[in-house]
């Protein structure tokens, strides 16, 4: 166990923390190494850790996890319990209750996303505390290795964009004709990120003033003198590390209102990218990239505006596509170490949108810039 | 909203019933037809339902949800409580008790997965019931449709076994020199998945005495004298429906050891199908497969063994690989329109296990199954 989560347990009056998460957990795997297909619960006290699986998996889990003791909810009696109960979430949550008391613990914590159908039946037992996941926290800065997988990640994240601009700059006689959609290029992507062992899936292309809903992943034909949002997430299969990064891509002619507007997105991002490094408030990058907004007329969500620039300035990126730290209007000082999106984007509904995204890692002077490509694609010709 | 959760809402006395989740929660999905990338607040009352989502994702809710009315935090005055009280999660937790309160509310249902970070602010302000999600227990019957997107999926699913098995049979000679692996085969078969539409991942080629932990993913070279467990679970990427299928696959010669157990395993299997049709009860073909090992000397769960027969015989497989009804030591009676696995298997960590595993549809007068393929395959000859 870290040291950073021993002393989160005693700055935080805790004898145990739990979470519960499988394989799609990513503090789980982070935390225990061991990639359950269905939840598990993990413990940790002061003087060690313990696995709680199903019968199924105690072998595996012996085998495969990093944590000190292992045991099987067979192990725990859960199977009396359950014929009393009669109810197996209250049954589990009574096994569990005893192997704690049998550890002589009395305060809990859990984290926020911890299940409420076992989290209000420990409330009758012990003093329960919500916390903050402490692997989250941890996993917000990369040790050498993560950074060395998300780099890779990057690599493929930015061969896909160079492939489908290509594609497109080969393709305008189909693209003028209207013979190119959405679903097309999203399938060539994933496919072709899919044989580098690489799972992407949703990848946007979305086209048109369908840019305008920021998560729309786009359908349908692919208009020429439009543009494309082409916003790629892949994630490793061998390493469980991600990549993201965005490129606008510009299709013919586009109307100034869209130019006007991803100039100013470029101002946005290149005012962000300046600012970051260690030591710098994250609220401090955020309201920069609002000003920039704000100053040349457009809306954002800190004036309470439902369109314009309408998320966050970015986010972390590494076992999860969103993960710790927000880069958003709260306390969090940059780290080194930190890999980050850096994202503005202007969205209206009625117009379309545009967005360029780049991830970062975060370095004691500035940061380096790891999906590097054009910032503006422009395909005008056959 | 469906009659049987208006229903489900006067039965438990309960003003409204909310969950929690994005994407990945099959409930979410089902319910809404929303697919937000990060998790949203789905509320039902008995007259109307409500979806809570970030501004970023409200007009796109708007667009593609099913749900009668939407409204933004930022509606909901997230920001300003936010400002008071310094922390995301319980601010977001006191906009949504606001709303609730307007909207009349004074008991709440929520399922047991629901956040205790959330669950335990609404305790102070409401009478709140863990209950079990009545979206859960509605996909466990499926729609003609469903059943059709699960009936593609098995196809390909086979399609995948078959292709394994043709490799393997027209590659003996590289077995016998221990050239392949089951890395490059699950790779095969995932690749070719993708290429199809559709996602795996974890997908199991398990070999030779590491077969006898169930969810081993498999690792390294294949021994020809051996055997491998292929289980194979894609996901369609259009429908979202997945399937589910095992075979047990002997290369070469084989200890009467697991030849043995494989006759006792289809022989559970067969007991099982024989059994499964509407208004039996999950229990009974649970015991029945237990009582089939435990008469042939094999060790089971039941009999507080950890080794043997140690998994549930199967499982509700549709939106989710995993879903209900469990088909396991359990009061749920079978209905037409179940869509189940049938999959008993017997594992020893010294020795090796196997199991063999079919998709069905449960019926008025029996079941049909989705994945027809030869039970027992053997592969001897070059």
């Amino acid at each position: 166990m870290p040291e950073s989560v021993i002393e989160f347990l005693l700055n935080n009056d805790l004898d145990c923390f739990i979470q519960y998460g499988g394989v799609k957990d990513a503090n789980m795997v982070y935390a225990t190494g061991f990639r359950p297909p269905d939840p598990v619960f993990y413990l940790i006290f002061i003087d060690t850790d313990v696995l709680l699986v199903p019968q199924m998996e105690y072998h595996r889990a012996l085998k495969e996890s990093r944590v000190r003791e292992v045991y099987s909810y067979e192990d725990l009696g859960w199977r009396e319990l359950y014929k009393k109960e009669k109810n197996m979430d209250k049954a589990m949550a009574k096994a569990i209750t005893n192997f704690l008391q049998s550890y002589g613990a009395t305060s809990l914590g859990i984290p926020g996303n911890f299940p409420s159908g076992y989290g209000f039946v420990f409330e009758e037992y012990f003093d329960v505390k919500i916390v903050s996941n402490p692997f989250a926290h941890m996993r917000a800065v990369k040790t050498e290795y993560e950074i060395a997988s998300i780099v890779e990640s990057s690599h493929v994240a930015v061969d896909a964009i160079t492939m489908v601009v290509e594609y497109l700059s080969n393709h305008v006689r189909e693209l003028k004709k209207g013979k190119l959609t959405s679903e097309k290029l999203r399938n060539m992507v994933e496919v072709e990120l899919f044989n580098q062992g690489y799972v992407a899936e949703n990848t946007i292309v979305s086209s048109g003033v369908s840019t305008g809903n920021p998560h729309e992943v786009g359908n349908g034909k692919i208009e020429w003198n439009s543009h494309i949002i082409l916003d790629i997430f892949p994630r490793s299969k061998r390493t469980g590390y991600c990549s993201d990064v965005t490129r606008t891509i510009f299709l013919g002619e586009v109307s100034d209102q869209i130019t006007e507007m991803f100039d100013v997105v470029r101002e946005a991002y290149v005012t962000a990218e300046k600012m970051v490094k260690e030591g710098i408030g994250v609220r401090e990058i955020y309201n920069a990239v609002c000003d920039v907004f704000e100053e040349r007329g457009y809306d954002t969500l800190r004036k309470e505006s439902k369109k314009g620039f309408i998320h966050s300035t970015g986010h972390g990126v590494g076992l999860e596509v969103h993960e710790l730290p927000s880069v958003a209007d709260n306390d969090y000082i940059l780290k080194a170490g930190n890999v980050i999106t850096i994202e503005p984007g202007l969205y209206y509904p009625e117009i379309g949108g545009v967005r360029l995204e780049n991830l970062v890692v975060v370095k004691k002077n500035g940061c380096q810039v790891l999906t590097r490509y054009p910032q503006e694609v422009w395909i005008r010709h056959e």
